[in-house]
């Protein structure tokens, strides 16, 4: 939908509608519902939304250690004392890190690649934070790396690629258990998690 | 989820999370999704969005004529000549104004009530532009107003409130068909909108 052209919609009301609409998930309709909201919203809740948006890419930076978006470099937990330094959890995305830090059972460190190995998408291993990751484990000792990619096949094959590299450096590289998820239902359960379950199944 | 006493998440980031969770269906995990987006978004291309917002908020006002949004006051609408001045559409919302207007069938008027009245909300006749309506009425020669609020309980109560106001006022008060949707399955419609179809049913 074009709105530019229709010229009973207030040019700013067009412009804005077709900015949310370049966001991920927000279709046409949504776009138009978030823009007739936003006539309604007070004028310093507009304002604080604009101003949240633009702080977010002025103060917004890559830690040069984990490669974690942080305001200061290094970022809060590679700066932390009690974290675990001997540990590397390895995720694809920022999001992980706060997926994998409300569980609050891990006490190491992270290392955030931005991406997976996806040659369909033309995203190779030079396109990761693989270089990173490698400079990282020169001078430190480091005992463990969780290889914690999503098990999805690009995740997969990810997880292989860093496992082949780092094998020769670090003596424990661990991959995230692949099973039945909590909660879940054994006869709904798909027959390859099901058989990964039964793999990696533990004495009681 | 509160993100503003997880300190592994930047400040700026927590902020605009939470921002956006504000927005009409917008759920916390879309708003993180959204902030995340945010970060690898060329800076030009937030500026713009972030500038989008503050001019809906700075340069949109409402048609003292019509209630509609415009940027100018009277509206687009309201102003064009071919208009046909003799029939006044009354909608719920502003975006109903742009659903029929992109019918491109109607060539009339719009008045827009901003709601419909809703007791369980405390939404009385004296909070929507009714008042705005009669006095349009006063002067103009009206010939028709359709009423378009939706076909929902409100609505249709809402209609029934304008109906008995303005009839000793206008010659034709109208109501949009009810009926079933182009394209639908008779087996799939609900009985009262099949019933609604058959006492609407018209002359081939």
């Amino acid at each position: 939908m074009n709105y530019e052209f229709l010229p009973s919609v207030a040019a700013p009301l067009a412009r804005v509608i077709q900015e949310f609409h370049k966001l991920p998930g927000i279709g046409p309709k949504s776009a138009q519902r978030l823009a007739y909201y936003l006539i309604r919203m007070p004028a310093e809740e507009a304002q604080s939304l604009a101003e949240a948006i633009l702080a977010v890419k002025e103060r917004v930076t890559f830690c040069n250690i984990c490669q974690n978006i942080t305001e200061n470099s290094p970022c809060y937990l590679c700066s932390h004392e009690s974290r675990d330094r001997s540990r590397i959890c390895v995720v694809e995305e920022p999001m992980d890190v706060l997926s994998l830090e409300r569980t609050q059972a891990y006490k190491g460190l992270y290392h955030v690649l931005h991406g997976v190995i996806s040659p369909a998408s033309g995203i190779g291993p030079e396109n990761l934070k693989i270089r990173e990751l490698l400079e990282r484990l020169k001078g430190n000792d480091v005992q463990e790396i969780i290889l914690a990619t999503n098990p999805s096949l690009e995740g997969e094959s990810t997880a292989m690629y860093v496992h082949r590299l780092l094998s020769p450096l670090v003596s424990h590289i661990t991959r995230l258990a692949r099973g039945l998820p909590v909660g879940s239902d054994l006869e709904y359960a798909d027959e390859v998690t099901l058989s990964r379950a039964l793999e990696g199944r533990q004495e009681v």
